[in-house]
């Protein structure tokens, strides 16, 4: 039985770059056990979500689906309470399907109370958490004004010793100066200093702990855990030795150019005046913030070396499929921005790595794949790993399995083109830009060589990745690209008209029905 | 009171072509009831389904979404259970939103099951009937196979002395030979033949008395019924007088050429060889339906009359907004077509007749606007009629009120473009073409001047309206349009990239949190 019935363990970091990691080709960033995880399994160098902010990235994650289709297309806005979930396609497989971390899920308050549904009943805790159990809800910031007083986080740190209302902010955020004064970590110029926390206090250490309290209760009945860390997500700052493993001389150069700057797409020049983008441009910054961002990675490099021994020793790790990726990237003063949103790899591209134990993926352990892979490929990766037939579910999730490459198998046709999007309806751009709420938004398509980014309302960009891996020269106006422009520009409209909308209904289903109206007794247009 | 929540009846013919009523200028057909509507309010002569075949039109009309929207894409697709619908947004504003009739709707089993709604109760009921109380519903196609025993309009014809199981097919729709043998109205050779109901106990007859029951039940208190034919849907067979009101001199040629026949679009190709287009492409066929088709009319007509006139005697006439539409056309043989589902004018054009009995719109009536108006206008209408306010609700509704047309306001910008939308996924036309299920698409964009028609892996057309107003000539593939085919082909990019999908955020509520993020504590990008 175990054999059919693989344990899934969905392993998210936060605002990850994909080129942040020893096996993603990072020169000086040390991250030896999520390397040996690449070693064990198929390293996805093509990898995009499919929005690059947390909410809509994660939605896409959970449900197989575009944002354009999910409809959750910005940081907290609630998931429709019947979009279904990696939860109610893995359950009905036989699994316990847990949460340990972060979501970033927002529950349709309005669309509950419609349906009657409440959120204090199994089912509502359900629809509330997009479909996880939440073994442990932790969305990971936690600024004072709207800190839980009962979060468990802190009611831990209260345990350790720590003071305070809210020590996620006062001890694990926050530094000290020379004279004790307690310094936030929100503020960026404090990046270097240690975290007020013992290393085994951190927030990243306290999720590893329940991801393993989790995985012993849940004995050996099939699993899938979401353990999905805040880190190397802001607040920037890291507790020692971390936050003193990294110094300027080992963080890579900005990926910009003048030209970027003088002369800037509209919306691209809208985001570089905010003030994250204006302060990451400033290499002070970036030599002081970006050493605690590659110390966050390699800590929580640490604790999945610590969590893949715990499996081990459980006699889990030759038994359970292990995915890491992440829900986009950071900027990091690339092309004279922060954060992420936009479509510059830094921004779009993710890590993904998969581990298969089974026998049958032997055959490409160790291996790298140039193949376009998004976000919403892994609930069909994981249904069709708990035995369940992704296939069937067609009508609903836009991914693709990932196994047919992890084992191997012979692919016929992959995907040309991969898709991400961005509603920037919230940023102080869109205000800037004039723009209406409904229509600020953004799209990218990339097959790979190419990279087409459709902007509302502003011309389009397009960047050849081959020639110009860093994108610093955007070709879209180029005439003797017009012919690729349009074609992408094609793809994108196919794409935006191909969505899975009708979801109530399957397409074996539909086969089922074409054509019998006639044998269910209603005769048109029969003379 | 009485004055600010006006009442509001939304009549809906199935399957009433645009130009089958003398308003709309049919030249021997006789409508007097609906233009004395016509006299009354305004006459919308460019009025557009979203999709021409009942359930998705519907959906839409039910929604004010596009069927890309909200995804019941064809006949029997549920709707999901978290879309909202006319009923959800009038409510709110103290109405009582009933139905009589048809609505095609289908309950979304599984989505009620997973979120535990009951469909016994208040709530489960509104869920199943897309949001409508079932005062009467009755989706007017009743096969013995599939005849619910139940059914009101079978008990009512029963306790009139009809007999058998099934009398809504073996009196209502059914005829009988010189011998008294009994001749389904199935079959189109019958359709000249008088119905054996008499005609106060027809479909239309006993769905216009529950609608006048409803409106006396109903009172003071302010209403909304959805008064919903099922005529001049076929089956095509009248009751007397109206199966001889109307011979073959009386009906239109078919709008058709040859060129259209031996030389075809290949999806329409398809369309031309199902068992309706190759029979309404026989003269005889045509020459025996379309009369009973119009006296059908000329019947519903006279019930709109008697709606009418009991509205008057209720003191309810000058308190009502009465509209009269339809969910779509009927080609009638033209263009060698039969049914609908396809774009040209017979099927996707509908009659819209607003009448608001209201002083603000005394300057507009007996006016005809040819503004572009689409199914979807209706919600957001009936939403301000009810005094709502539609633009609230702009992050759900797709469609724009019609008021500011009826009460003659300075519109600034209407729309430039309507669209509709086919998924033929279900018929022979797709097995055919060899389509994958979910590739059966097609999809309509008019600017009123030109319309062009986009399918999924077949080539687009293109009709100029202007001058070829029978839509004979396809010139998609003529130089001189390319710079039209392109805008249009633009215009339907950028419609599919807009579609309104994050329902469960209002777009006043974006605009209050735009920028707010540091205003509650999360600092980032911050030195």
């Amino acid at each position: 039985m175990r054999n059919n019935k693989p344990n899934i363990l969905f392993i998210m970091a936060d605002q990850l770059r994909a080129d942040y990691l020893g096996c993603k080709g990072h020169p000086t960033l040390s991250t030896p056990h999520i390397d040996a995880l690449a070693r064990r399994g198929v390293n996805f160098t093509r990898a995009y979500c499919q929005a690059p902010v947390c909410g809509p990235s994660r939605m896409s994650f959970y449900t197989g689906r575009y944002a354009i289709s999910h409809g959750a297309s910005y940081n907290n806005v609630p998931l429709r309470v019947d979009e279904r979930t990696l939860g109610d396609h893995l359950r009905p497989e036989g699994y316990r399907v847990a949460l340990v971390g972060k979501t970033h899920m927002r529950r349709d308050v309005d669309g509950m109370q419609r349906l009657g549904l409440d959120p204090d009943t199994s089912r509502g805790v359900l629809v509330s958490q997009c479909g996880f159990e939440p073994f442990e809800r932790d969305d990971g910031l936690h600024p004072d004004q709207s800190a839980d007083p009962d979060l468990p986080y802190n009611r831990y740190l209260r345990e350790q010793g720590y003071e305070g209302d809210n020590p996620w902010h006062s001890a694990a955020n926050s530094a000290e100066d020379e004279n004790g004064e307690v310094l936030s970590g929100w503020y960026m110029r404090n990046a270097h200093l240690p975290a007020r926390v013992r290393e085994e206090h951190s927030e990243t250490a306290y999720t590893t702990n329940r991801a393993m309290d989790f995985i012993s209760e849940a004995g050996d009945s099939p699993w899938c855990l979401h353990l999905s860390y805040i880190k190397p997500h802001w607040p920037y700052l890291a507790p020692a030795p971390y936050h003193a493993m990294y110094g300027p001389d080992d963080i890579l150069p900005a990926a910009r150019s003048d030209l970027e700057r003088e002369s800037p797409h509209p919306v691209l020049g809208a985001f570089m005046q905010h003030p994250e983008s204006r302060e990451f441009s400033r290499d002070e910054v970036r030599e002081r913030v970006i050493p605690t961002y590659m110390g966050l990675v390699t800590q929580l490099d640490d604790h999945i070396g610590r969590l893949v021994a715990f499996l081990e020793a459980q006699g889990q790790l030759d038994n359970t499929l292990i995915v890491l990726t992440s829900d986009h990237g950071d900027y990091l003063g690339d092309h004279w921005l922060g954060e992420k949103e936009m479509f510059h790899e830094p921004s779009v591209r993710i890590p993904m790595i998969v581990v298969d134990p089974r026998h049958e993926a032997d055959s490409t352990r160790g291996s790298v794949s140039e193949r376009l892979v998004e976000a919403i490929d892994l609930v069909p990766t994981f249904v069709d790993t708990a035995g369940g037939d992704s296939l069937a579910l067609d009508h609903v999730l836009e991914g693709r399995s990932l196994l047919p490459l992890v084992t191997g198998s012979r692919v016929e046709a992959w995907r040309q083109y991969a898709f991400s999007e961005a509603d920037y309806a919230w940023r102080p751009a869109r205000v800037a830009l004039d723009l209406p709420t409904d229509e600020a938004r953004a799209f990218m398509v990339t097959d790979g060589r190419w990279k087409y980014v459709h902007y509302q309302h502003h011309r389009p960009q397009l960047f050849d990745l081959a020639t110009d891996p860093q994108e610093l020269t955007d070709v879209a106006g180029d005439a003797h690209h017009t012919d690729t422009l349009e074609r992408l520009e094609q793809a994108l409209q196919g794409w935006a008209l191909e969505r899975r909308r009708r979801i109530t209904v399957s397409n074996r289903r539909v086969t089922e029905q074409t054509g019998s109206a006639h044998k269910r007794g209603y005769l048109f247009g029969v003379w």
